[in-house]
């Protein structure tokens, strides 16, 4: 006879680990009924667990928190929702901890998430996933790094498309440099020659990385960089229109094709191009990064860089659980690869 | 001199009310580092707590607990930032719990909200807000709904644009019938007589209350509803445009304007009339509920009826906090009026 697991039981109970490890180490209150239909699971089962299994349930309390800056962003409700899949059949259940960074101050920001990463370890949970914040700083104080590194020795952290200085923590991350490159090399096989680059925040790792990509395939293409067409301030939707607007207002040579930071930024670009009379692609292609689910419903649908956004968060939260469940081996870094979508706002320059 | 209190004191320490409970009443850990910058102002202001101030600082763990049932619906995360902003300024920090309804069989999304309604409850949060899930059901089940209101016994909660029978709860709710009737006036003020209904589910109350508006102002106009073209179905992108799809593949008389559920249906509709060859507004005019950022951002621009998100998050919030720190004569209900935002995807019909 198979022998039966705390998630077999869980599953045929339709509850999580968690509330099986609270009936069977009676550590937090269980509604009467559920107790119940667990209790009748375990005596069908003659269940035992045995004293490894036994010392990571009470250990477990089943619970994860995700610390992220701004949910009215929609690349972070796309991670979540992958993340949330695989944590889910895990039998975890999750605090989303937003740290609210849009329309505040970025200190306040920064403040929050300590605040947050306080609370989560005093609630014990069992792992701690981050994005954005902090870690997409190009160049993180010393002070608010250690924080991170301090909590990580005791509960596990895992770091999506980010990083710390001065120690070393789990992280996954999709390679944007490469990404960059394949939407700048995208464009001119197109026969683009005039590329303009916009958005992003120059001291956020993301930029510098996205940037870095696009010059790269534009030195191997033997194509210049007009550094008066290089310009960031943001990754909003409004930031695109503003950007694009001062590109369009400019004298003299304007570029053909207009690389986003990201897509918000792309679709506020293609918005401005529309009111300046210009028609996308036929007078000028724009390309964004991300895949957000608006950037397939926007009109021309946008040419983007999917980070794969889903996959990027079931992954993060896989490596999370092989942390908590001490497995082997786990590695230290996961990259993932970016792919680029061809859509409608991408096209070879006008004659 | 003015007496200082437990807000002062959060304030100038730069730190939340909770954390200065925490110092105060050595209920749970705090950096070493903060618990000094709090002692020393406590200190400096001779800072003596009164009796009654004690007693709710005691009590109140400053966390509030946020139900919600798909943060990938750009809805959510738009009351989500009222909310966060006013609960913010309280002092509050807050767990959002996404039961992820999308993509996932129904019964786990209700299981998933007691898990979360249980785990909030055993955590000592000192409020819980709710949206959508259960609550916006047209017919909830009695023992889904004496959960909650067994909870609120005990814990504070706020439904937002919801309720549940059996029991009274405090709620905030836009009037979604009278919105529903305005964008419908709206369109037979333009010269429309041939009005078509898409998106949501029968079974949900929000579906019902606008579709009852839509109604109202078609029969206060002397217009006949055509049931044919009453279709339900959901709340995406992708209903949106296999129902607009199925109403321009109907033989016969088409609809000259199409009221949709929420701006993603409404989305969904644009694309599926662009797709059909159609130009929006010059042969069919579109609506959508809601007014999610995506609204103004999809060319053309929709018009739809603002459901006045982030007030609505703020005015939740400020009803929980009223109700945690027992302040008198909270109303029960609070109706905010929703607004008609006309933007480009509303013309008079073609003659």
């Amino acid at each position: 006879m198979k022998s039966v697991t705390v998630y077999d039981i869980a599953k045929e109970a339709n509850v999580s680990v968690a509330t099986v490890s609270r009936v069977l180490n009676n550590t937090a209150p269980v509604k009467a009924s559920t107790r119940q239909r667990i209790q009748n699971l375990i005596d069908k089962y003659q269940f035992q667990p045995n004293a490894l299994a036994r010392s990571l349930i009470k250990k477990a309390t089943g619970m994860i928190g995700i610390i992220l800056p701004d949910i009215t962003n929609p690349f972070f409700p796309e991670v979540l929702a992958g993340l949330e899949q695989e944590a889910r059949q895990a039998g975890y259940t999750f605090f989303l901890c937003d740290t609210g960074s849009s329309n505040q101050d970025i200190k306040d920001q920064y403040r929050r998430e300590s605040q947050y990463l306080g609370i989560l370890t005093e609630k014990q949970v069992d792992g701690i996933i981050m994005i954005g914040g902090r870690i997409d700083l190009h160049h993180c104080g010393k002070e608010m790094a250690k924080e991170v590194a301090e909590i990580n020795k005791r509960v596990p952290i895992v770091l999506i498309n980010g990083n710390l200085p001065g120690a070393a923590f789990h992280r996954v991350v999709v390679d944007e440099i490469a990404g960059a490159e394949r939407v700048t090399e995208h464009l001119i096989g197109l026969g683009h020659r005039d590329i303009a680059f916009i958005g992003g925040y120059p001291q956020m790792s993301n930029t510098v990385r996205r940037l870095e990509g696009f010059r790269t395939a534009m030195e191997r293409a033997g194509l210049a960089v007009r550094e008066e067409w290089v310009n960031h301030g943001g990754f909003s939707v409004n930031r695109g229109k503003e950007l694009m607007g001062r590109l369009l207002d400019r004298e003299g040579r304007r570029p053909t094709a207009v690389v986003c930071a990201n897509d918000l930024v792309g679709i506020g670009a293609i918005k401005a191009a529309v009111k300046a009379g210009l028609e996308v692609p036929r007078d000028v292609s724009v390309t964004g990064v991300d895949d957000v689910p608006m950037a397939a419903n926007i009109i021309p649908e946008l040419t983007t860089l999917s980070l794969r956004c889903v996959e990027l968060g079931r992954t993060a939260a896989r490596v999370l659980h092989q942390l908590i469940s001490k497995s082997d081996g786990v590695e230290l870094l996961t990259t993932l690869q970016p792919e680029l979508v061809v859509r409608e706002s991408t096209a070879p320059p006008a004659k």
